[in-house]
């Protein structure tokens, strides 16, 4: 029988017994019945089976969980329900990580591109990338086209839309798309360097697939989505299409998966594992002393996770954001190193010299890091 | 300017200010930048506005923001976008209820059936339902539609599907159906009277519109589906469709967003609100006393907010699971009224004299208190 293994951290609370606990587990996420009446061959069959196990402190275990790989199916909702379906209603049970190998072969890619193939696409080799957000919602296409053309000439090399953007009457998708290509193309005519235009295309399932087949027609460089609004199935179906671009996942929806110590699913296993499993080339985090609540340690982790080769698919670029500051770049660079693509918003809309000023002061600083 | 209002619970942490905090969350989720650089005219045209305030506690604030609707466009992705978006990464925001008469008119339509339809559907008028679950995973079709035919010889109303089967080899989609369809005609004919059979359809967003055909198509009587793997969307979609058949929703792989108390959504506002807005027909949640952590208040929230009239939409069934006993269903129907479906499993699966004869039991219960 084939297996593969996946990795929770157990908190006990008041008088829980640690093995009765993973019994429960065992069972909630498989027969999801009392064991009594569970006949014998399908309990061998199904039931997961405690494959390791490590006290962390009194009421804290590190355990793994071998599960038969047949109870997956070949379909990632089946996976995404074995892997915290009902257990997401219990306390203290956090999924942390799982063996990959064994599901690459029947259900996830990875990312397209990933850090070496968007390195290759856009002639960038040995320094960090920046990015940045074209916002606020409210403005007009004619006025994101501007905000575009004024990053592009400061020579930031992905500019993409803020996730707040979809298709509301301010900009409505196809308008704003066209404004952003072509601002893109009157800056780099300027400059002669190209920067590169991530629109979003977040939307209902098949609306969001029929944007990025639409983004790529516009002449878009790539997209910007959010997997835990639109499902994040629809990610990994994007990322298996023949459309050439790009994908970047942003966390918005995803907060109360990964924020609260004792459950949901630790972020470097959901932004740096199980995104870059689904196909993400870079993964927008919050990063540590911005607006959000991850610590450094948190967000190293999410890093090294969408990088490490220990996983079976092309590293994703890990896209830290949410207040990062212009004044900290060489700071972050050097904590996180080049294989990083920084978001940059608010500082550089307030930066006193303007837009294009701020944009060029980032790829001085990276540039010169580099 | 027409608007809406979205209600929260805000806990400050530390030395956090109440006013700050829900600037904010008004900025957050609108413009997501520092207003100094916003311009008057959006940000009036966009951000939030503080509608309502009240001090619960020393550090514990009911907060209504009043939304311009224009943000949400017509999408139901970019409402949950502004719903619970990057505040899903701020701890201290709980979504607890919102204006739904103005979002009805763009973006929601709530339940196709609903309490009375289903009512009049299945000649049921006045007492509660009962349901139960086909499980364990690994067992046949054929094992499978035995226990169909076991259930609905006891006279069980809804025999559902548990939620962990899927397509496995265990038992494929369609031929389980088959079988179980099968099993409920033959049941009904041996005693002349009908139950109804609601096979499980969760899968990739196309897949799972597929599946809800199909269903229709073998001669089910309803479906179950899991929102949040398939992405809610889809299940709101499926509400809209011809198709002809009533929607289960089940809670798996939500938990993360409603067990927290200070973060996410309340749980009566996500499965007795949301869902109903998305047409959730019967909404499953964990029952008090049995395996996860809902408290009873908890649980008569989101059975009031599931059938209030309240809501400019047709009522939802409750459906109480996750432990019940059929010792315990007079006190529940008592507690919850009979507007409720009752989901029992393996209270069921442990009866000594077996399936039937517990089915038997508890619908004599049901139709005893009647």
């Amino acid at each position: 029988m084939q297996t593969f293994d996946i990795y929770y951290r157990l908190t006990l609370f008041g008088d829980e017994n640690i093995d009765r606990k993973i019994e429960k587990l065992c069972r909630e996420q498989s027969v999801e019945m009392p064991l009594g009446v569970v006949p014998d061959q399908i309990r061998n069959k199904v039931v997961g089976q405690l494959a390791f196990k490590e006290q962390i402190t009194d009421n804290v275990y590190d355990i793994a969980v071998r599960w038969p790989l047949e109870n997956v199916g070949g379909e990632i909702s089946t996976f995404l329900n074995m892997l915290y379906g009902n257990i997401s209603m219990k306390p203290g049970i956090r999924v942390t990580g799982l063996d990959w190998d064994k599901l690459k072969e029947i259900l996830f890619q990875g990312p397209a591109f990933g850090i070496d193939l968007i390195r290759d696409r856009y002639g960038i080799e040995d320094r960090a990338l920046s990015s940045t957000a074209l916002k606020p919602l409210g403005s007009s296409s004619e006025k994101l086209g501007k905000l575009c053309y004024d990053f592009a000439r400061g020579g930031i090399d992905i500019i993409k839309d803020d996730h707040g953007l979809t298709d509301q009457s301010y900009a409505p998708f196809e308008e704003r798309i066209r404004a952003c290509v072509q601002a893109i193309g009157k800056a780099a005519d300027d400059t002669g360097r190209r920067s590169y235009y991530y629109p979003h295309i977040t939307a209902l399932a098949e609306d969001a697939v029929m944007r990025y087949e639409k983004a790529a027609e516009l002449g878009a460089d790539g997209v910007i989505i959010c997997p835990h609004i639109t499902g994040v199935e629809i990610m990994h179906q994007m990322a298996g299409m023949e459309v050439d671009l790009p994908i970047i996942a942003h966390p918005s929806f995803s907060g109360a998966l990964t924020t609260n110590e004792h459950s949901g699913l630790s972020p470097d296993f959901l932004y740096g594992e199980l995104w870059r499993a689904l196909g993400a080339d870079f993964v927008i985090y919050p990063n540590v002393e911005g607006r959000f609540i991850f610590s450094e340690e948190e967000c190293l982790a999410i890093n090294e996770s969408a990088r490490t080769a220990g996983l079976p698919f092309r590293s994703s670029f890990p896209m830290p954001g949410g207040g990062l500051q212009l004044a900290d770049v060489d700071k972050w660079i050097e904590t996180y190193g080049k294989d990083t693509a920084f978001l940059m918003g608010g500082s550089l809309y307030e930066h006193p010299k303007g837009i294009t000023a701020a944009s060029r002061e980032l790829m001085r600083k990276i540039i010169q890091i580099g």
